[in-house]
């Protein structure tokens, strides 16, 4: 099975790294904007030149970012190409669903979107947990990890030259759900926990204000800010490890019941890119099929991320 | 959608009881071999009339047990009627998946087999984290809860009136692969706990030698015996909560990844009862989408669990 890596960011690369443990398939191409070299042999393309691989390879991996890239790339590439990708801004899946089935159709071709750990395993974890725990409440906790949305918008403040935002499950709230409790405030499941550097003269104390006081990322969180400098932001938050847990805790009348799915992994982007990859064979898979549009981690049977689908009766 | 229940011990019990959570699944009849009284409204009628039942239910709900009945009624109503049961012999599971898939063929209709939380649940745990994390260790751990078939093991010992045993995963194992370590011999695993009422006058020694000697049971284990009187037994053992996890810690290059799915219930049959009930639902939209033959957990896509199929999004 062939795949090709549209856009060398990030998960590009990861995508690049990881495939190598995958042997059932090969990476043929990686198309980028910029001009870069791979790291392994795998020849670089233009993207202006990725229409010449149709027909050539079995599955696109869209590596771009959900803010501004996927909901443009993801239709265009469903139209020449089965094309995956891990769009997570989550309030918007349902429009991109649509508009990529659209063009997934126009083209005979089938693509598979969200396909990461949150949105993707974590999303499977919620809808599964609710279905046989009928009547209870699912918690989303994340971290700690970086997020890359609150770190950027503490950058955005004047004065700050880098930052790191790590989210942290507040171990409190942890004990809370796990002895039961139902937590109301969705605040309080997570502390944030910000690494600034700021500019040579720059007044900390305004910076520090400004993070506290930015409505939607930290008003109503605990947030911890430590100022430091480049040196110490390179050595000690160069790495991108991440983690989350879905937790699901209900009752049926006298009966208690919990689930819980806890990932944790020393590189975000690589874990994303191992998902995208295991999906990537369910996709190729259902084309085969005849399937075609578009389809979600909700979608897809378990035994078509197998590497070998004759051998699963040994996971039962 | 209308189920009925197929034999009427624990895991029958369990699902009248938990149906009344499952808000579009209606309970029309219990077929038992016991002249029994439903804790419902429920109408209870002898296994000979079930053939009088075709075309009047969605789908089976069998819940007889592994070792005898399952392997000859879930073929045999499947001929019949969409079946669905919770078959945990993990070595013959391909073997009553052959000749279901026979039977339910013959009889136009589809039928699930083993679908409740090991194998089940467990069962995609195994097989998903296996293919984002490719070169790792999968640990499944039980408990704390009690095995039916080490307790039936005690009983049937000289001198023992009755029994339970409790398996423990061992806290020094879980630190051991939670830490990234291998551990290759699965008996450190669990702890087995066992409580044993003695009739009056037998030789407890005896009893403790026949336990602890007892191979693939407990020998290998580290085992612990307490002798108990039959009012304690009564008292503090009438319930079976259980719990379990499925731990895959891998790696791949520089990476390390951990993911884990923990379950813990305070009913075994009554959560087993929830699962089944979930994937009742999807048997019954499969079987309207034209499949037919017999499917497990790795066959279904998690979209057909939901109670309502037009609000999944929600979960992304």
């Amino acid at each position: 099975m062939k795949i090709a890596i549209y856009g060398y960011g990030n998960v590009g690369k990861a995508v690049e790294r990881m495939a190598r443990y995958f042997p059932d398939l090969e990476t043929v191409a990686i198309f980028s904007h910029r001009k870069v070299e791979a790291e392994s042999a795998v020849p670089v393309l233009p993207c202006a030149q990725t229409e010449d691989a149709k027909g050539k390879i079995d599955v696109m991996i869209n590596c771009g970012g959900s803010a501004v890239n996927l909901p443009i790339t993801t239709p265009m590439l469903a139209a020449n190409f089965n094309v995956i990708d891990s769009f997570d801004t989550h309030g918007k899946i349902a429009e991109h669903i649509e508009k990529t089935d659209k063009a997934a159709r126009g083209g005979d071709n089938i693509a598979m979107v969200s396909a990461g750990w949150d949105p993707g395993l974590f999303s499977i974890a919620r809808l599964a947990f609710s279905s046989f725990i009928t009547d209870g409440d699912t918690y989303t906790l994340w971290g700690r990890g970086v997020s890359q949305g609150h770190s950027d918008a503490i950058r955005n403040i004047d004065g700050v030259e880098d930052a790191r935002q790590y989210t942290v499950p507040s171990q409190e709230a942890m004990r809370r759900i796990l002895g039961g409790e139902k937590i109301e405030d969705a605040h309080v499941l997570h502390v944030r926990e910000c690494y600034v550097v700021p500019y040579p003269g720059a007044d900390t104390e305004k910076i520090e204000k400004s993070i506290r006081t930015m409505p939607d990322y930290f008003v109503g969180y605990n947030t911890e800010i430590h100022f430091i400098d480049k040196d110490t932001m390179k050595k000690e938050h160069s790495t991108f490890p991440h983690a989350g847990r879905v937790i699901r805790k209900g009752k049926a009348g006298y009966n208690t019941f919990s689930a819980e799915l806890c990932l944790s992994m020393s590189s975000n982007p690589c874990f994303t890119a191992s998902v995208m990859l295991a999906y990537a064979r369910a996709v190729h898979r259902m084309y085969l099929n005849g399937e075609r549009g578009c389809k979600t981690v909700f979608d897809i049977p378990m035994s078509l991320l197998a590497e070998d689908m004759e051998s699963i009766y040994k996971y039962l």
